[in-house]
């Protein structure tokens, strides 16, 4: 059924399929469902195309909405949800966030269709992140992360500040950009506010069977995840080009095959984007790695497809490579299955896994072993500097080496094939008089130039061989170190709240079986940091060992091609 | 005796001894005789020290000066001639620019001084230089070159129209400039006016004996000087600062050793510039090799130091290579005279040189072969396509090195810097976490921080290993060919000439006689010119390839030292 809708954003096509609207422009709306946060409609000029679901707004009547008067207008996204989510954009939410999660998840497992896969959820789970901004969790006392609550939880402002194709991007586009409005902030502050703290304080109970269990154990340098006992690692390979829509839309699809199965299965970015939300709404404490940043406009560029597999492949990498997260149901699941129906069933059941967030918690099983809380603060500090400073230098490294990239592409290149350029002139400047010509010596000027003309183009080339990967792995810490500052703050709201019962006990107003009860969990909170950090650690000196190893070989090979080329030309010279 | 002057020019010190004079300034000069080019003196705020003497104009009055009234004020450099030297200025000049160019040789003998030899003769040279645009000489039409007489000529304007601090350039600012007012230019013109057209047209008297001699001979591929019977080369070493003035003032002395005597004699560039003024005034149709640049400041720089003799070296590999020029008496004295007196016997015999200019062409030897006129024509014509041709690859190549040299210096080393410096940032940040950090792994990062910031510093420095050596042979190119248009329109003038003279001859306005003589003297002009042109065929092909060689070598090493690093860096990390 077609629907009316408003422009408010002005919009420009960039591929042929699509149309131009303007702001306030009245648009109309084919089919209300978006395929992958597209809709195809008609402008008021009468052409017919595509264009962002975001940008518009489906103008709401009695006559074809169920939500109340008070929100005639929903954000295009929310599309099928009811009328509590008008209520949340504005900033008056009454439920958990796991509540609300869960309720959206039927919603959106109505719509689900295994080969035609909206973009809903992303936005349900968006609308959750920003909603919980101004959830008080249950017995969350708020105090904590009050910075984080920014200009989003303004009635005024409309919650869609910025043209949600940007704001959809699992990495928000910088988070150096001083806006506090993000993802993985929200995120955190949810945790806080309904998560963590609650768990601390006690608040979360203890159900009657977990089938999950995680353990942390004691290694030479403090605590640790305990080995995955079935470990694998799975190649992402193949992107392919698929088209749906009778070819007016495509996609890409990859391989994905596990070792512990060696059976591949095909997955869509979109897939990876709904298993990352799952980790971040399950995992608690765990640096859950970034997905490499969607692409809104020349998706199919062959340079982007090859980069968004190469950080795929480093994001899969870190994945196998985690104790929890490769242990984790939904994991397996995209791992493995292969079937529509099973999908469907084993997405919905994923959706449903109450052992998130506080929850998870509950499935973790510490050492005995006694770790003086204020020795743990310590380490925790320690940790917290060393992020800062990677965190600085692997910006710093990814700066420089972009620039290095650019200039690669730029300058360098420019540079040789001038040079290579000015040799050719002069060779042709030499055969301009015949007689005094000498032909061999022409030659080898000539091909001096060519051959500068190729290491210009070597140049041009190279970072395809050493810097783009490098900047793949230093995309993937950015993103795993941006995780950190959440994670230990929870660590530092446990801790506060353990030296706050104490002093309750210690004043007689809190039973000490009560605050012992908090001071144990916290020592949870404390071991599954630990165990995070050491993680960290073990795998960054695998990486950048890998990455430095891998960028000198190739450059030496590099050097050493040029180096060849320039003797092959010196050699037309000896002859003369 | 101390003189009063005025400033024409305000200049700025640069150096401790130097002082700043303000455009119309009255200043005191302690001794009128300018050392260097500059002056002694006392500004009108009572600071002494150093400026330079075409910044000022002496002030005349009956009393200092035997002048004629209306020229009250004589540029600085001038000082010492008669009044004839003035009325030159003013461009009513009466007399042949040989006879000038002797009548001040004369008089700057008079001054001359081994030790202390200050820049009047080089002002005498431009003086000829600017007056012999005006100059008719004997039985030269006038009707050639005349877009030559440019605002110098133009009473009203002072003809140090630029400071001659620049002016006095061997090579002139920049050929590119668009200026016709340039040394090169006038000198040609001066060539056409008073010489060869002289010559072809017979107004030249041949002399009674002439102990000079110089052969063209038929080569292989057309007509070519004769090899010097006894060749040799000569090695321009150690420049050497030396003071005078006590001190006060400095200049570099170059030990220069001819191979055929073996024995070094110590010369200044102010020497090299008297002997290629000589040249200059000597030899028309051959291109004499261009001198380094003068440098107004900092002349003591190493670098400049560096770069002058080294271009200094390709000039004498020039000259010396020259079957002319190698044997000329003048160049003998520079490379053999150690003794004060004898120079200067020598220096004022090589000054009243009869066989100059015009004088010159009647020392030519040419073979019987005949070459028909026209052919020769079409020769000329294709050697000055090749050479605007060679000419416009050289300027681009030279651009292009230098822009590389430029790279090399700033944003090669400066990219290659900052890569380093990243990767010690990352390694500093990894020793943050004690537990947790690989001390191997830091230092293999820390390490390949340092390879790095050594690469950049490898690629500043190769400039002095290649691009450098390249410029300088470029430079040298330029010379060589900025002369080539004036030499080529001598023989274009004097082709002209044989077909007037021999039209007249058919109108039997002229007897055939005469129009045989001066197609014989045209026959002369071109032998000499393509023997020139062949040879500088000849220095092309064999200075070109040891240029592209000695590039390619110091490439090859450059980027295998550069693969050699890196590799010892990778290596560290193997044993991780």
């Amino acid at each position: 059924m077609s629907v009316k809708a408003r422009a408010i954003y002005t919009f420009q096509s960039e591929n042929k399929e699509e149309i131009n609207i303007q702001e306030n422009e009245e648009v109309l709306i084919f089919d209300e469902n978006s395929v992958d946060g597209w809709f195809q409609g008609e402008n008021s000029r009468g052409q017919r195309g595509l264009f962002p679901a975001s940008y518009v707004e489906i103008i709401r009547t009695r006559s074809n909405s169920n939500v109340t008067d008070d929100c005639s207008i929903s954000p295009a996204g929310s599309l099928g949800n009811d009328s509590s989510s008008s209520s949340y954009i504005h900033g008056t939410p009454n439920s958990t966030n796991a509540h609300l999660q869960q309720s959206y998840s039927y919603d959106d497992d109505d719509y689900d269709d295994w080969d035609d896969w909206d973009d809903r959820s992303t936005v349900v789970e968006e609308i959750d992140h920003h909603t919980s901004h101004t959830t008080r969790g249950p017995g969350a006392n708020g105090h904590a992360h009050q910075s984080h609550v920014t200009n989003s939880s303004n009635p005024n402002v409309h919650y869609r500040s910025r043209p949600p194709m940007e704001r959809q991007d699992s990495i928000s586009s910088s988070r150096k950009s001083g806006s506090m409005v993000g993802r993985n902030l929200n995120r955190f502050s949810s945790f806080v506010r309904s998560g963590v703290e609650a768990f601390v304080l006690g608040d979360v109970p203890m159900m009657a069977k977990i089938a999950e269990s995680y353990t942390i154990e004691m290694g030479p340098v403090g605590p640790r995840w305990k080995d995955n006992p079935n470990p694998f690692i799975c190649s992402i390979e193949d992107p392919t080009k698929q088209t749906k829509f009778k070819g007016i839309k495509t996609y890409i699809s990859y391989r994905v095959t596990p070792t512990h199965t060696g059976r591949p299965v095909y997955r869509r970015y979109k897939h990876f984007d709904w298993l990352y939300n799952r980790l971040l709404n399950k995992f608690t404490v765990i640096s859950v790695p970034h997905l490499p940043e969607k692409q809104a406009t020349g998706r199919f560029e062959e340079d982007f497809i090859e980069k968004r597999k190469r950080r795929l492949v480093l994001w899969m990498n870190h994945m196998t490579s985690h104790p929890v997260l490769s242990q984790y149901e939904g994991f397996e699941h995209f791992l493995m299955c292969a079937d529509d129906k099973q999908w469907k069933l084993g997405k919905r059941r994923a959706e449903k896994d109450e052992m998130v967030g506080a929850h998870f918690m509950l499935t973790l099983q510490i050492p005995n072993e006694h770790q003086d809380l204020q020795d743990v603060e310590e380490r925790v500090d320690t940790f917290k500097s060393f992020a800062k400073k990677m965190d600085d230098s692997v910006l710093q490294l990814t700066h420089v080496a972009s620039e290095l990239v650019r200039k690669h592409l730029g300058g360098f290149r420019r540079e040789f094939q001038r040079l290579g350029n000015a040799f050719q002139s002069v060779s042709h400047s030499f055969t301009l008089d015949p007689p005094h010509s000498s032909e061999a010596l022409n030659n080898a000027i000539s091909h001096t130039g060519r051959t500068y003309e190729n290491i210009g183009e070597m140049f041009a080339e190279q970072p395809k061989y050493d810097l783009f990967q490098m900047l793949d792995k230093l995309s993937l810490y950015q993103g795993l170190l941006a995780n950190f500052p959440d994670i230990i703050h929870l660590q530092k709201g446990a801790f506060a709240k353990v030296k706050e019962s104490q002093r309750m006990s210690d004043e007689g107003k809190m039973d000490q079986n009560e605050a012992d009860g908090i001071r144990k969990r916290c020592r949870t909170v404390g071991f599954a940091l630990q165990a995070e950090m050491s993680h960290f650690h073990q795998r960054r000196e695998v990486d950048f060992k890998d990455m430095m190893q891998a960028y000198l070989r190739e450059q030496i090979a590099f050097y050493q091609r040029v180096t060849q080329q320039l003797e092959r030309t010196l050699r037309m010279y000896e002859t003369l």
